[in-house]
């Protein structure tokens, strides 16, 4: 599978699972002029050693940037940091991948409160609202800026100007009565129910600028959040989300599609 | 459009707007065994002028009660009052259609800020979502009770038990293309998206209880929230919803339909 992304990226919640492996894979699989800022809550903590290690393996490849996306001043001083660093060339790729599962084993109904609901909406749905909107200036400089000759001026691209924002398939409304039963989770769930509607919106906000939205599901996987018995390694995940991201074109700007490609019905 | 609703009904919202209307319309053509409890913030303010007005020419049959859908301890406390009156018929029909838009005047991405996406959240999806929680007591009851002769044990409706979430079609995510330019309104669109989710997680989750719950988009309508140019009056979306509310049965729990009984794309 080939990966052609280049350029800035910024990935959220990257010290572990599959944050984690998107940085690896990106550090990895693109050219020397690509730069990625690893975002994360705690960057100096033990939770990030791992994202530290892997850091130190691709020397200036990699700025590591604390970043909690449930906290407004966070993300403007996480805005601030990464557009003093950026230059010319802005941010062509913003990856939503942080997320919470409340509460986080599975529960019923009656054990899911206000609390519950609140916070990862915060997380899971105001986190991307804000930093889209924030990092807008950066990312409408990336999409400005762009025009190698294979590509039209009105052609869109994770090359060139893009949020991923990472959804998952149990929020997919349609399909509900089929997943309900084996992962009720109402919190989750209504949450990456409106960061698809986000997404969408977004992606009719932004065509004006050339600036690529799209919802993917990376496939049940084996994290922490994911579990034990989830299939697929977050190796095999990232492989597909690279090679789909990679050929995304306009067509797919406000689509839900999966690691493999395939379109997932709202 | 014959109405064949009975028994007791909750609705939240219902001093002005949709909400008045649909207890106005509920307390006229029902019959006199049905008891209508019209809930709203603030009963003894200014702003329940009119339903105090009407509750008057309905002598017994609208019971008015305090709950702000934003607060926890309000909704504790309408349940409580509620449960206090409504005996052994339990509840037949939870209205959900209180609801915000913020900011208040069509405003763009700039304009929008974290505090709108949150309030808009709490009262649109979180309050329904507790209310839910906290009936499903007297909403059991209710469905426990029912076995006229002319319906199977687990046929579901409005007359037995339901949940009906007051949605919008700007909710519709596969229609967002066509909706967006003319109401952009992220957070009353994610909060929207998300109550659809909710509907159908509760379908799922509530089947058991033989507790039918649908979503219903009422039309654009002439209040408040819906601005003048709107080319639907209040009465006729209400003569509309209840209307389909009472042809409601199985297949449609689950389901996203408008006030037409028309069904709307998730
Ligand atoms: N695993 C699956 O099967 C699966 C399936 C469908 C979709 N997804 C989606 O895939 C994405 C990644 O999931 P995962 O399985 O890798 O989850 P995970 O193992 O639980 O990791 C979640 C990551 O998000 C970070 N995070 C949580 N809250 C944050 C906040 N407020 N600010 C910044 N970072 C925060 C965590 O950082 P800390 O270490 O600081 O907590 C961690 O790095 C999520 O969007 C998830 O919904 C996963
Ligand atoms: N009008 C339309 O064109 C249209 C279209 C699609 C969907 N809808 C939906 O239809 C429903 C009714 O809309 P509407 O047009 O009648 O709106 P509206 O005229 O703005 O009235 C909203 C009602 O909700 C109440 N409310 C707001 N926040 C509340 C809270 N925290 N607790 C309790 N009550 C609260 C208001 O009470 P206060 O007086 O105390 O503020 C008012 O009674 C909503 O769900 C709306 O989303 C409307």
């Amino acid at each position: 599978m080939s990966v052609t992304l280049e350029g800035n990226m910024l990935v959220t919640g990257s010290n572990r699972g599959i944050g984690l492996e998107l940085v690896k894979q990106l550090a990895e699989r693109t050219g020397a002029e690509a730069h990625i800022y690893a975002s994360c809550r705690e960057p100096e903590g033990t939770r990030a050693e791992a994202l530290r290690e892997l850091s130190t393996q691709h020397p200036g490849k990699i700025t590591i940037i604390k970043l909690d996306t449930s906290d407004e001043d966070s993300i403007c001083a996480a805005v601030r940091a990464v557009n003093e660093e950026i230059g010319a060339g802005g941010l062509n790729l913003l990856i939503n991948n942080a997320a919470i599962n409340k509460p986080a084993r599975p529960a019923p109904l009656s054990a899911t409160g206000k609390k519950d609901m609140m916070e990862v909406y915060e997380t899971n749905v105001v986190g991307p609202f804000l930093l889209a909107k924030m990092f807008l200036p950066l990312l409408q400089r990336a999409a400005e800026r762009f025009s190698p000759e294979d590509h039209e001026g009105d052609m869109m691209s994770c090359r060139r100007s893009a949020i991923i924002n990472i959804s998952t398939v149990i929020s997919s409304v349609k399909k509900c009565p089929e997943t309900f039963s084996m992962a009720p989770m109402y919190p989750y769930r209504t949450s990456k129910t409106a960061l698809n509607m986000l997404t969408r919106c977004q992606a009719e906000d932004f065509r004006k600028h050339n600036i690529l939205v799209t919802a993917i599901h990376p496939g049940w996987v084996c994290t922490d959040m994911g579990g034990e018995q989830a299939p697929l390694a977050a190796q095999d995940s990232v492989l597909g989300l690279l090679s789909v991201m990679s050929s995304l074109s306009n067509k797919d700007s406000g689509m839900f599609i999966d690691w493999q490609g395939n379109s997932i019905p709202w």
